[in-house]
């Protein structure tokens, strides 16, 4: 993993911050304590590590920058369309340097029995996304790439946006993720309906997530079923940045209301079992903050639907 | 418990808002969660209630209001000395309304060794301390009240303010804690040094909290003592409104280096030991957030001192 130093020198040489904040996921952590600390000695610049969970271009700490006086945020490890966020945070990439050749390799033949793939991949590998693309084809297999949307660069997917993937789902027989999270590759192939396989540059293995995909599908429309016979729903807004969907919550409850069933609005940082436990009085709940949560949440003792999943159970 | 909704009515006659925000501590919420219903019902107003911890007057949600787009928030159940806190908080007292004459006539006989007595007690019983008073001065004691301090009102004590008590600890032979929360009543006793009582209306007992006072001092001095040989700390900064205490933390990061050990500055919303397991270069660890974190805090693996034990390290 290289984060790209050259833009946060860049940055510091233009601001003059007296005080930066840097956040990242989790498992960056200790490269960017590196990165701070170095900062502090060569720059004078006093620097604070965010130790908070951080989900990705929708969780920036701008608003906290401010409130800690700092003058510059970096968000550092979700590359996205946005190269800014706020009136001080710069997003910085982190460059896996992962080695796409030799599982391709052994993708080639797996993947014979399609002509057009689809080629699509997470923030970190999208520098890998030409060389990628340049082994299918001397391999004889025609690749598309979708074109970047909105926060979106091309052939990029995001937990929340696979715009890129869906929208070459005509031209294709099959889509090819590259990198190791399931979750995405799953995601193409739910939003996509098409084959898809994930090609894990690590482990050096070729999977098919097609009944991985099925097995989610299944357990997304049971959690809508067991939201139908609900009376009252809460209806959550996340708090992170951009995960800060209110009217649309107000909407939703709205159209609850107006089916008969009570709900309420209910504000939350992050959506655990814990803190939904108080409200006994509810029966299900429907997120508007993340999709991955209602994905990732079987640990709910009730059901807690993403915003697509809400729309599906008025469909019912 | 009864929620001051008088106070909430009165300011959403004045403000007319769309959209209220209501804040409180987990014990409230259903309560606040049926406030809410009724708002709706009878003002037509848009109400959200935050399901997120919080944790006292330090903790209000007046930031997110303004993010969600709320005209008004509502924090309830911590009285203080501020009736509003930023833009469009408003404070709104929740009253117990416990009865203390029986555990007061309990107490005369284990207090009889004392002559004149500090009275004080946490915010949603400062309605009683009057007439607590005047059960023990009609039963021949003395009872002084501490006058109110910054945010402190007259007799009240706060996790973190003590004020109150320890300005009398001259004039009085034991101090008297009215309510059910041990940590405040041995954070009474620390502070002034005096014999303490709790008086519990609900259990009707009253304890002494000498032992318990002497056993949480000589963990917290442990603590300090386990941190002294620390070579790297990491000082954090809560991010919760009232906690964020940005320049401190600077100063006393910029004191360990000057006494020759590493430190490093982190920001967190929540001190857990889950949240700081990652920084595993890090030996000990200065939260400025909040001194309950430190003194509820022994799950933690790695010695988190509170801004006073930090102080005391520097003694040492």
């Amino acid at each position: 993993m290289k984060i790209d130093e050259g833009r946060v020198v860049e940055e510091i040489r233009r601001v003059k911050p007296r005080l930066v904040l840097l956040s990242c996921p989790e498992g960056y952590l200790r490269q960017v304590e590196d990165l701070a600390s170095r900062l502090e000695r060569e720059f004078g610049v006093e620097t604070m590590v965010s130790a908070d969970l951080c989900y990705g271009v929708c969780d920036t700490a701008d608003l906290e920058a401010l409130k800690l006086g700092a003058d510059l945020a970096f968000h550092i490890g979700h590359r996205s369309g946005f190269t800014r966020i706020g009136e001080r945070t710069v997003m910085v990439d982190v460059f896996d340097d992962a080695d796409f050749s030799k599982v391709i390799e052994k993708a080639v033949a797996l993947l014979k029995p399609y002509r057009r793939l689809g080629l699509c991949t997470i923030s970190q590998h999208l520098h890998s996304l030409d060389s990628a693309k340049g082994l299918l084809e001397s391999a004889g297999f025609e690749v598309y790439v979708g074109k970047g949307h909105e926060r979106l660069l091309d052939g990029q997917v995001m937990g929340c946006r696979f715009t890129t993937s869906f929208s070459i789902r005509g031209e294709v027989d099959a889509l090819v993720f590259l990198g190791q999270s399931r979750f995405h590759a799953v995601g193409v192939a739910l939003s996509s309906g098409k084959s898809t396989f994930m090609l894990d540059p690590y482990s050096e293995t070729v999977e098919d997530m097609g009944v991985q995909a099925e097995q989610w599908g299944k357990r997304t429309v049971l959690q809508i079923y067991k939201a139908v016979d609900a009376k009252r729903f809460g209806v959550i807004v996340g708090l992170r940045d951009g995960q800060m969907l209110s009217a649309q919550a107000v909407h939703l409850k709205k159209r609850f209301q107006k089916h008969g069933r009570e709900a309420r609005l209910i504000t939350l940082r992050e959506v655990t079992e814990e803190r939904l436990a108080p409200f006994r009085d509810l029966d299900a709940f429907i997120q508007t903050a993340c999709p991955r949560i209602s994905i990732d949440g079987s640990v709910f003792s009730r059901p807690v639907l993403s915003t697509p999943q809400a729309e599906a159970l008025f469909g019912i």
